[in-house]
C-alpha cells in the first residue's frame, strides 16, 4: 500500500474544519488590522534562503535540481519570499506596506513529536518606517491573533536586539565575534556563550552583566533599571501598545534572535502548555530587501506556527466544534427517491447544507448513517406525507419531531 | 534582482482578496453539498502518480529525489493523492464518503499563457456506490459550483465511456487496442484516429459510425436515438439533475477522457470566452483504490481549473469588487498620535477594519494616503474635537463630513 511520504500528514474533514475555522479567524483580524493578504509560490530559488540564513541552510531544506538544471528549494519559510514579492513588484505600492500571508512551509530533518517536514505558518511583514509605532503595530497584530485564537495561557516577550548588542560593543567584541555569542545566549545556552565571549576578550564581570541582562523578564518598568537609547525605544513601544489596549506584555531582554538581520525590536510569544517547544511565534524588524538586490526598506514582521498553536488550543481544550450538516433527506420507497433529490436541491438552493441517500439504503441504515456524519435534522419523504405536499422532520438533537409543509421546510430547519 | 522561478506567480492582496473569495465561494457551496474539506501533502512518492498515469508523466512532473533517496514529485494532480488517503485511513468512515480539496498542483512544461507550472485545483471525490444518483451529485456539485462563481456563459457536457467502447469492441477491437484510439477520439484527432482504427480491424462503415458518435452533442433527448445500456444509464442521469434543478446540461458522447482508469460516465464543462483552452472542470467516474493497494470502491469526482476559472470571470467582467478599508485614523499633531492608536485599537475591537499613520505624516499625506488604499472614512483626531471627546469623520465615498462622539465612532462607520 502506497504511504504517503515521511513527516508528512493528512488532514481529515474534521481536522480540516478546525484548521480552516482558525485560519478565518487569523485572516478577518489581519484584514481588521489594515493587513493584506499576499501568496507566493511553493518554491523558490535556493539562493534565496542562502543569502537570508546562510549555506548551512541547504542540510535543512528540501532543495533540489529542476529539469531546466535551476537550483529549486521548498521554502522553509514566508519572509524571504515576501521580500523577494515586494522587491520585485511591489516597491511602488504606498508605505507602509502591511502583507500577511499563511501557507506551507518545509524543512528536511528527523521528524519529531510536533515537527513536521510539512508545517504551516500565518505571517505578517510591515514595511514602512523604523519607528515604535510601526513595530507597535505588528506586535500587536500578533498579540491580537493569538488572543482571537481563544488560548488563555501564553507569554509574550519583547526586546531590543541593541541592548546585548551594546554591551558587547563596549566590552570590545566585534560584530563578527558578537553574531556567535548572540546565537548562543538566544537559545539560553551559557556554557556554549561562556568560552566565546572569553575568546572575545570580555571580562568575568562584563560576562555576567551580560547573561544577567538576559535573564531580565517582567513588567516594562524593569527598563527603568536598564537606561539607554534601546530602553527608551522599548518604553515607547509599550507605551503605543497601551494605548492599543494591550497589556499582557512583558520585556524580556534576553530574546535576541540571532540573526543578523535583526535590527531594533525582538519578540516571542509561547504558550507553557507545550513544553520544551512552547514557542509559537517569534519576530521582530529587520533589513533584508538589500540582500535580495533591492533597496534599504525597514520591516518589522512575524511569523505564528500554525499547527503548534492549535495543538496549544487542543491542549487547552479549546478546538471549536465541528459543523454538523443541516439536513439528511430519507426517501421511505423507491418511488420517492425522485422527490426527494427534489427537496435537497432546494434546500441547497435556501443555503441548507443537506445530504439525500445515495446509497438506496432502507429508512433504518439511513437513519444510522445521518446520525454517523452528524446531521441535525433527518427529513423523511413518505407517500402519505408527499400527498399532503409535506415531509417528516426529526430533529436528532432534540428527538422532536413534525410534520412540515414544503414551503416552510427550509426555516424549519435552519 | 532574485525573480521567481520561471512558470509560476506571486499574488497582490487585490489578486488574493478575488482568489479567496471565490475559495470561500466554492467552500461554502461544497459544503452545503455535504461534501467535507481534504488537505494532503505538497509532495508524494513519484510512483503513486506513475501507478495511476503510467511513467510518461515523470517527464512532467516536478520530480526529484529526497536526501533519503527517497522518489519524490510535487502533486501533478490530487484524485490520486485524496484516493492514496482515502486506502491509507478512511475505508473505515460511512460511505457514501464525500470529499473536496483544494490546493497547488505542479508541471514541468514550458509556460504558456494561461497555462503555470504552479496552478490551483478545486476537486471533489465521491466514494460509494456506481450509480446514477452518485454520479448526478457529484455533476450537480460541479454545475453549482460554476453557477454559484457567477459566470454566465459555459457548458457542462455529459457522456459515458461505454458508448463508444462498446462499439469499438463490437467491431473486435481488444481493449489494448481501444485504449489508444479512445486517447486520440477524446482529443477529436480524427486523422490520428482513423490509422489506428484502421490497423485494429475496424470496416470503413464502423469507423465513419464511431466518429460520428463523437459528434453527438445537444440536449439529453439526443440519446433515443442511440439506445443501449450506457444511454439508458445516461438518461437516468439526466433526470435526477432535473430533480436538483439543473437543466443546463447537454449529452456529448465525444467526451472521453481517454485513461483507463475511468469506467462510465464522463463529463466536462467549458467556458467558450476563454478559446482554445477552454475547459474549466472535468470529471468522471472511476475506480483507483486498487492501483494504490486497497480494496475496489467506485468513485465518481472531477477537478475544477481555479486559475481559468477566475480568468474566465475576469473575461466577463465579474471579479468581485476589492473590500476597503472602514476607516483610516489621522491625528492632526504628534500630541494626538496616542489619542489615535487608542481610537484604532477601540475600532478593531469592534470588528471595524480601522488603520492609522505609522508614518508621522502631515494631515494633508496622510489623507493622500487613505485615499490610495481604498478607506472608506478617515477619522481625523484632533485638539479640539478631543476636548469635547469627539473626532471628525470624513466619508471618502460621499464627501460628508461630521463630528462624531467617540461612543458613537463605531456605529458611524460601519
Amino acid at each position: 500500500m502506497i504511504q504517503r511520504p515521511r513527516g508528512t500528514r493528512d488532514f481529515t474533514p474534521q481536522e480540516m474544519e478546525t484548521r480552516r475555522y482558525l485560519e478565518g479567524l487569523f485572516r478577518r483580524e489581519a484584514e481588521l488590522h489594515g493587513f493584506g493578504e499576499i501568496a507566493t509560490p511553493i518554491f523558490e530559488h535556493t539562493e534565496l534562503f542562502t543569502l537570508k540564513s546562510g549555506s548551512n541552510i541547504i542540510d535543512e531544506m528540501y532543495a533540489f535540481e529542476d529539469k531546466g538544471g535551476r537550483q529549486i528549494a521548498l521554502r522553509p519559510e514566508l519572509t524571504a519570499p515576501s521580500m523577494r514579492f515586494f522587491v520585485n513588484e511591489l516597491t511602488n505600492y504606498p508605505r507602509p506596506l502591511k502583507l500577511f500571508y499563511f501557507g506551507q512551509c518545509f524543512r528536511y530533518e528527523r521528524p519529531q513529536s510536533g515537527r513536521y517536514r510539512e508545517f504551516f505558518q500565518f505571517g505578517a511583514e510591515l514595511i514602512g518606517a523604523p519607528n515604535p509605532e510601526s513595530d507597535a503595530e505588528v506586535i500587536g497584530l500578533a498579540a491580537d491573533l493569538i488572543r482571537r485564537s481563544g488560548l488563555t495561557n501564553y507569554n509574550i516577550r519583547i526586546g531590543h536586539i541593541g541592548v546585548l548588542r551594546g554591551k558587547l560593543s563596549e566590552g570590545g567584541v566585534t560584530s563578527e565575534k558578537a553574531a556567535p555569542i548572540l546565537q548562543k545566549l538566544d537559545k539560553r545556552l551559557y556554557d556554549e556563550a561562556r568560552p566565546l565571549m572569553l575568546d572575545a576578550g570580555l571580562s568575568e564581570g562584563a560576562m555576567d552583566e551580560i547573561v544577567s541582562t538576559t535573564r531580565i523578564i517582567g513588567p516594562p518598568e524593569l527598563l527603568d533599571r536598564h537606561p539607554g537609547e534601546a530602553s527608551d525605544y522599548l518604553r515607547e513601544v509599550f507605551a503605543i501598545l497601551g494605548d492599543y489596549g494591550i497589556t499582557n506584555v512583558q520585556v524580556d531582554l534576553g530574546v535576541v534572535r540571532g540573526l543578523d538581520y535583526y535590527t531594533g525590536i525582538v519578540f516571542e510569544i509561547d504558550a507553557p502548555c507545550l513544553g520544551a517547544e512552547k514557542q509559537i511565534c517569534g519576530g521582530g524588524s529587520y533589513s533584508l530587501t538589500e540582500l535580495f538586490g533591492g533597496e534599504k526598506v525597514f520591516s518589522t514582521g512575524f511569523a505564528i506556527g500554525f499547527d503548534r498553536t492549535l495543538l496549544a488550543l487542543e491542549r487547552e481544550g479549546l478546538t471549536p466544534a465541528r459543523k454538523r450538516l443541516d439536513a439528511y433527506v430519507v426517501p421511505t420507497s423507491d418511488a420517492m427517491r425522485r422527490k426527494a433529490f427534489a427537496v435537497v436541491g432546494m434546500l441547497r438552493r435556501e443555503g441548507i447544507a443537506a445530504d439525500v441517500d445515495l446509497m438506496r439504503r432502507s429508512v433504518g441504515k439511513n437513519l444510522k448513517y445521518a446520525d454517523s456524519v452528524g446531521a441535525r435534522n433527518v427529513i423523511i419523504v413518505g407517500e402519505k406525507e408527499d400527498a399532503q405536499g409535506s415531509v417528516t422532520v426529526r430533529n436528532l438533537v432534540s428527538g422532536e419531531q413534525k410534520l412540515v409543509s414544503l414551503q416552510d421546510l427550509a426555516n424549519s430547519v435552519k
